[in-house]
């Protein structure tokens, strides 16, 4: 169904949204017929604050985290360990991780993964900001955090070889059978590398 | 999965995309993480065809169709026959109605529907708009486009009742079974209707 507007303030409006990730016109048209019969004030606040996000957020100097000031909430957090820095590709990485409530180190944001089928190598990721880091010592640990996939072996590989020269911990992040997972229905590479990686039976008394 | 975002620009952006209709906060923050991601330019484009939007939109002073002028394109065209309104609940059903391209009437938007469930009466509608122009006089035909629902019905029998005294023809749409349904799978509400309301066989030549 392709409709004609014939308003150009609701045809450009339309055509906006749909630029959005999973949001096709006939979604488009719903969001805009939607803002167009509430309050005047919902709209506007979603149109400022759009504008704002893009314009106001900053990226943590330090990490490169999304911050609303110079440095993020965790690397100016003094509680939290600065010489254990967990290495992954997107700030949405960062939220979920801090989502487990299980690391209490600093991130550097890559802000990319190695892929050469999509033109993405080292160059284009914030690589020479974190031998800064690392350069500039107190680092003993980084924890590679990376997608299980081949992008992320390649980029594991590359800033393991990068790094191994300083003298610190390179650690990746446990791969196995995910909690809850019935071992039937566990792919057979998975199921292969938790095998190979098995730990000691810790019994819970 | 409730995630902390430690910024008062995200955190906004993600509240007020999650107040749109099927846009959950998870959806938001895929969406504003790839606004953050992309130019800039689209951001501001989204942000400021928002804000234009409510803000300039204005309706049709004659039907209540959304246009970017006092009048709409198709209240102001001379080719269509001013003297047929189509009455419909909302702007989407011209602009699906318009798509079929098998009317040249002018419309009403009512606003809604009757519906003592919400608490919207005849009053909360833009009735005496229409009324006014039945009363200018040069009206041949209404035609009730509403849903075929309870409120839908209880909708056509008021608009029935009061527009019975001006001297002009007034009609629904045609009820029946779809066209590419088979009569199996059609309830039997519709399939009885279409028997009572059935029409000559036309056969095509």
């Amino acid at each position: 169904m392709n409709l004609q507007y014939h308003s150009q303030l609701l045809e450009s409006a339309v055509e906006e949204f749909s630029r959005l990730p999973g949001i096709g016109r006939k979604t488009a048209l719903r969001l805009v017929l939607h803002l167009l019969k509430e309050d005047k004030k919902l709209a506007e606040a979603l149109g400022n604050s759009i504008i704002r996000l893009r314009n106001e957020v900053k990226q943590c100097k330090i990490c490169l985290n999304i911050s609303d000031n110079e440095f993020c909430h965790i690397c100016t957090d003094s509680s939290r360990d600065q010489s254990v820095i967990c290495v992954v590709e997107s700030i949405k990485d960062i939220l979920v991780i801090e989502n487990t409530q299980q690391f209490r180190g600093v991130y550097h944001v890559l802000g990319g993964i190695i892929s050469p089928m999509d033109g993405i190598g080292p160059g284009d990721l914030s690589i020479p900001m974190l031998e800064e880091r690392v350069k500039k010592g107190g680092i003993k640990e980084l924890i590679l955090a990376l997608s299980a996939t081949m992008e992320g072996d390649t980029t594991n590989y590359y800033l393991y070889r990068r790094f191994n020269p300083y003298n610190l911990m390179i650690t990746t992040l446990a791969r196995g059978v995910s909690i809850g997972d019935e071992l039937e229905y566990t792919d057979e590479i998975t199921l292969g590398r938790s095998i190979l990686n098995r730990i000691p039976y810790e019994a819970k008394t």
